[in-house]
């Protein structure tokens, strides 16, 4: 192995990224190595790329990105007894304490001091990435590498789609990245009674109907549901239009679960949206540590989700800037780097 | 109409049962009149047939036996606004009180002044059964009868699967009959990772992996599920042997959910099964109510379960005998009779 | 009994109220007459007296008004069994219809045919109400009147505090009222482990802590916190202002359950207060049907809260005008009508 | 610190125990050194030094025996950054892997790897122990050493009540030990409506009625409870007759968490003590990681459970015996060996 290598890095405060040569990151005794196999872009790459405001208070460059990541181990630390050199990885991108109250009580998903990678701390969009070993989780030896990818954003979709309880449930999913179309599979596959979603992309992956943005979202949905609304709103979206029409459909004692962020604070309907429903409202945030991960493991060895066909593009990583331009575009569903 | 009608009855305490004339029930203000079209046979009516100790301390002589019944709402009382004549129903088995603390809490099924049909008060192997308004389910057109009939048996199914959280949970599924058949159907539907049932029919449902009752299941599925054994047991079959097993391959942090009934009290190592398992145990009487065939009727009309089959003989009300006696041989999933 | 009685009437579609000679009201047969012995009044009142823009979208004169009633029942229907002439009540003040699917799933407070008594349908500021008989709630026979009035108003609070598990956790109560003074007791008898409120007058319900609205309640909270926050919001004031104080200090993982309604529409920064932290959000209406009442009655008959002292103060129905002005006053608890 | 130490070990597979010179403790990289400063006796300690069949199944001597361990942290390795040296720690006896599925899902407390000290590796009836960091918990510096040393037993008391929603319900607390009397104090600070308990001396610590085994507890509670019964039953005495007495008593819907061991396999009526019924149990083992810890530390640092008075006998660890006598001896409660 060479001292240095390849990576996309945030070189200074200011639009746009770099490959450059940095030095082989070091490992501490619960640290693993891991070669990047592949890794896929996000929509939090774009913010990150294009240097916009969440962008520019949140990051201290230089800064390796890139969080959604698949490899090899290499090498571990003196306490590391799991993963093997050799497994095959896919990355939580959340490091946390092991010591909040949180972490402490099953809910590392909201601990206090989590560092995210290629965000908080050097992510993966690199030949190598330094990483706890808690952070692994060991792939299956016939998972594709382009399904093996996609598990740190599957887990969003997995986590959000089981706060609900959906069995049985009228479910209507907006927002339409991918994160929207995985969930789509997770709550077929959990049994849903009926799922409508906002895009024609949708259907492939077992959605009842699908609507166009814009049409009638909300004349549409509540024909289709005979005037009643739906039980289960997944919010993946973050537009606050999207998210009114969803409240509009929700049923008396329905559940919202929203992933989506929005640009920021916008007009709530409190009154008629939550209280006088009695619905409930619940935000969701990464993936349940590891619960999430044991969810989505299962979904995907048992066939009950087929994620083939969710990665569109793939793009070497010299060549990082043309990954950024397709997902920028609007057109692909998942693109991913290889090395 | 005339002012009589045929009836199953059980007129004294003794084994067996006869067809006799019976005057047409009478209605209250909130009570319809359901002309049978359809009854299906179940454990407790052998019970009653065979007259065993349940049955003698149980029953009241006369009584017109059969509690798993559909048919079409010919009057109604005067309180009464749904359902409209001529609609066809299937029927809720036990009468609730509205008024005690269960009722009043959203628990009718565990009502504590329920009666059940066929039971406590007149069934419904008969021409007619008076029966309260708030009892019927109304069926959609298209159901065939022969589904329709089932939904008080399949409720059973529909409320024990749905106590656990099945979904991408390994599920072992215990009992012979055609409730645990349902039950397949149902964890199938409703997102279960992997499905075990003790029996070869079951496979069609949806089962990953049948055993049959003889082998060494404690083996054969701790071998299916890697050592782990699994996350959930539904047991129908009230057989301590059978429960033994299933608490035996059931995880740490596991949920057993029991409708099946045992002939007696009998031995059981709670520290082992429950106890140092950290596991919850669920005992399951009736169906929800209404909550079970909201959730049953959601699963059939969407297709995501098919009973189709699960009736495997026909009888004239005429020839019960024959019915019971089809039964009785273990060689039928579901009897039905027909006027 | 007389053929007609005293009754606080909208009589037209305009500010204030008359009170008039009305004709008793008729029972159906599943309906009581209560012979009122107290009322009290509630912000609702205001915004009916006031004649305010939800008032004239909502209320459709000549309407008796008032929701919070106690009384004597002094003649029931020919289906009523329960309860008997001559039992003391209070009443639900939501008239559900026992049929639609929310009813019939246990979720009667959020019935899609409700109708509120005072606002739907003539309510109790009158000598006398015909409600359905399962609206009445019996009280013990030692019960003081003007705690008994109370219970409509106290189970909104305790709807509330039950909805979130408050064992052992710290918990912000928001809101002026009564409503929120009577939740600072439910949240003490359930076992919360610290209780911040923001009005002096809560301390002697058992608040650990009370802060002026004026104050800087967020830092006055995050410094007895010990810069945490809290686990649980129970707003009870409707105020964006409160609401958004409130959600800043809620800790990850957290649960803010809403009563209180704002004026309307309002700004709400979901990423931050729901989305990042992993929180839910729960709408509260009415009282759950009757699992609420059955808590509230506990909470009072063992004494875990006492609720004397609520009512400040006392005018004859006569004087109806006087009981609104020390209302709009801000200067009482709760006011009460006696006839 | 010399290089040696004071320790109560089982030497032999023989009933008894022998105070010897041990070599002091060595500690890994993630483990502290702590300087014992009071230990308390539970009834595995009796198993084990009577040397029962349990025991002799499951003890590998040598073996330093003790698990409710109070002390200070004198040392500590490489990689531990909490607690202080110097900190008051109490130790949580169950050592567990954080790599398997449990511990990895929230779920430690059935951790398949664990090891609980003084059962499988050397407890803390020494004068030092070596333990993972994560095992401490560092108390409040005005915690009393005989408070502190309680934490560990508390918390099973506090793990079991917290199991049940408690808020507002009728709870039977059966068994006479610490734990019992420890959990009639909890149930009251989290809201129980009632408390009857099976033991004169729990009074003090809040129970609403009291009953002594030998008296017909079945129709005194009965009776108490107005024919009802009880909403939950916290078991823990592990006597079958108490746990059939509990079952009788537990009302439709009821939960029974069960934390008290029987001596092997009993006859139970799962038909009419949880089927019938609709009833749930839930098996109790150890302490939730460490969400127990938080809530125990919670009631205690408010004074809503007061533990002075548990504690009713000190003894020096020379004269160990003594202890163990006093606790056979049926007369105490809590027997605390001090260095």
């Amino acid at each position: 192995m060479s001292d240095t290598m390849k990576a996309i890095v945030k070189t200074r405060p200011a639009p746009g990224l770099e490959l450059i040569s940095n030095p082989l990151p070091q490992i501490g005794p619960q640290d693993v190595l891991v070669k990047v196999l592949a890794a896929s872009l996000c929509g939090t790459d774009m913010h990150i790329y294009e240097w916009n405001d969440w962008a520019q208070q949140r990051i201290r460059p230089p800064l390796v990105v890139g969080h959604e990541i698949h490899g090899e181990v290499v090498d571990r630390g003196a306490l590391v007894t799991k993963p093997a050199v050799g497994a095959r990885v896919s990355l939580e991108s959340h490091v946390v304490c092991n010591v909040c109250q949180y972490c402490r009580t099953g809910r590392s998903h909201i601990c206090e001091h989590t560092q995210i990678i290629g965000v908080d701390r050097d992510g993966g969009f690199a030949e190598y990435i330094a990483i706890p070993a808690q952070n692994t989780w060991v792939v299956p030896d016939d998972m594709p590498i382009e399904i093996a990818v996609l598990l740190e954003n599957f887990g969003n979709a997995v986590h959000t789609a089981m706060w609900a309880n959906i069995s049985a449930k009228k479910v209507l999913i907006t927002g339409c990245g991918p994160v929207g179309t995985m969930a789509v599979a997770v709550a077929r596959a959990t049994g849903a009674q009926a799922i409508y979603y906002r895009l024609e992309a949708a259907r492939r992956m077992g959605a009842d109907l699908t609507v166009n943005g814009h049409d009638d979202v909300v004349s549409i949905i509540r024909e289709a549901t005979h005037g009643e609304g739906v039980d289960v709103v997944l919010e993946m979206s973050g537009a606050p239009s999207a998210l009114d029409q969803a409240f509009s459909l929700l049923k008396p004692g329905g559940q919202a679960v929203l992933l989506g962020l929005a640009p920021g604070p916008y007009t709530f309907d409190m009154n008629n949206h939550v209280i006088f429903k009695g619905a409930s409202v619940h935000g969701v945030v990464g993936r349940r540590l590891w619960e999430t991960w044991f969810q989505a493991d299962s979904l995907l060895r048992t066939h009950a989700v087929d994620l083939t066909s969710v990665v569109t593009h793939r793009v070497k990583m010299d060549n990082f800037d043309e990954a950024y331009q397709i997902m920028l575009s609007g057109q692909s569903e998942k693109v991913v780097l290889r090395p």
